[in-house]
């Protein structure tokens, strides 16, 4: 059922995702490919409202955390990206299920194995072809993200970015056939340029 | 650590529960024992977000609104109930994890095995040490909550709360030592009488 091409987008603060999915965005646009572009947490109107809950609120517990990513995911998964899927389009989406496992599963200590499984169900077992990871030391990250303004997530120690790296680097190490990862520290145009060339080799567009 | 007593409200739309916490409530205040009324989805600030979300969005995925329950549930439990259960409080709570077994897991035909599990695990192991369940045909019960006005999950077919009542009691046949079955139709001095008798044999207070 599904025919399209779902590729997500993951990395720490300040890794450049946005600038990529733009670029990525434009290409298409211009070659006159069906596409969406969309975001989590959000995506839906239902999910935008969790998305400034989870932004803004503070001193949630991790658990309602958690399920609160699981709510926008399975709303954004269910009336967006399956029936975008099943049209037959190419799905950027800036942050998926990895998300979850490294802020939540590892930064949050609630267990990698277990947040996985939440994920699957949740998101009705819908996995991206491919995902590129944009791989940046956090103290950079950090430093080239604050000038936006930061957000509860984004206020978090040095020490809980670092171990959300460490939780990216092992996703990658443990399906590399799914993930493409990219030195963030590279030109925006550099980063694109190897985006789309993956793009290309893996799935031909 | 739990050394208060936790006590659960299960049942269908106009099983009468409320009037049933408000009269142990009011006996538990004129008999100066310390206690905790509070209710699902609900109980904490963002709890009531999420609750207004849920009772008045429409055509949320069943995964969706799953995951709000859990997030209310987590939230509730972490900041409200192990808090007031450590303080030795008597804890009132209109509806838990079965409310959402018998509609998220059964009506929503979501697998109660697995939604059993998610409860359990954003719930942080918690479990009522007495769940009172008011049997009512939801033929009668849907009758009597009509006048109070009905929101989204009260307006579903019949058929939904025929498979919440048949999931309620396949729980109390599966765990007679936590449910205590009443019969809905009695008069609401009956229905506390024997709640109350229970509790004071069961609890000895």
């Amino acid at each position: 059922m599904v025919k399209g091409l779902f590729i997500s987008f993951e990395g720490g603060e300040g890794s450049g995702k946005s600038s990529l999915i733009e670029n990525l965005a434009q290409f298409l646009a211009e070659e006159k490919i069906s596409f969406l572009k969309t975001r989590e947490p959000g995506g839906t109107a239902l999910g935008e409202k969790v998305r400034q809950l989870l932004l803004h609120e503070s001193a949630m517990s991790p658990y309602t955390e958690l399920a609160f990513f699981l709510a926008s995911r399975a709303e954004h998964v269910d009336k967006i990206l399956l029936p975008a899927l099943s049209e037959g389009k190419i799905v950027l989406c800036d942050r998926f299920n990895d998300t979850t496992l490294a802020y939540q599963g590892a930064a949050r200590n609630l267990e990698m194995d277990r947040v996985k499984k939440l994920c699957a169900f949740f998101a009705q077992n819908l996995q991206p072809d491919t995902t590129f990871y944009l791989d940046i030391d956090p103290k950079l990250g950090l430093k080239r993200a604050s000038h936006k303004g930061s957000d509860r997530l984004e206020k978090e120690a040095l020490f809980f970015h670092e171990t959300v790296r460490t939780a990216y680097l092992e996703l990658v190490k443990n399906e590399r056939e799914r993930f493409f990862l990219i030195d963030a520290t590279l030109s925006k145009e550099k980063v694109f340029a190897l985006a789309l060339a993956h793009l290309r080799q893996k799935h031909a567009f």
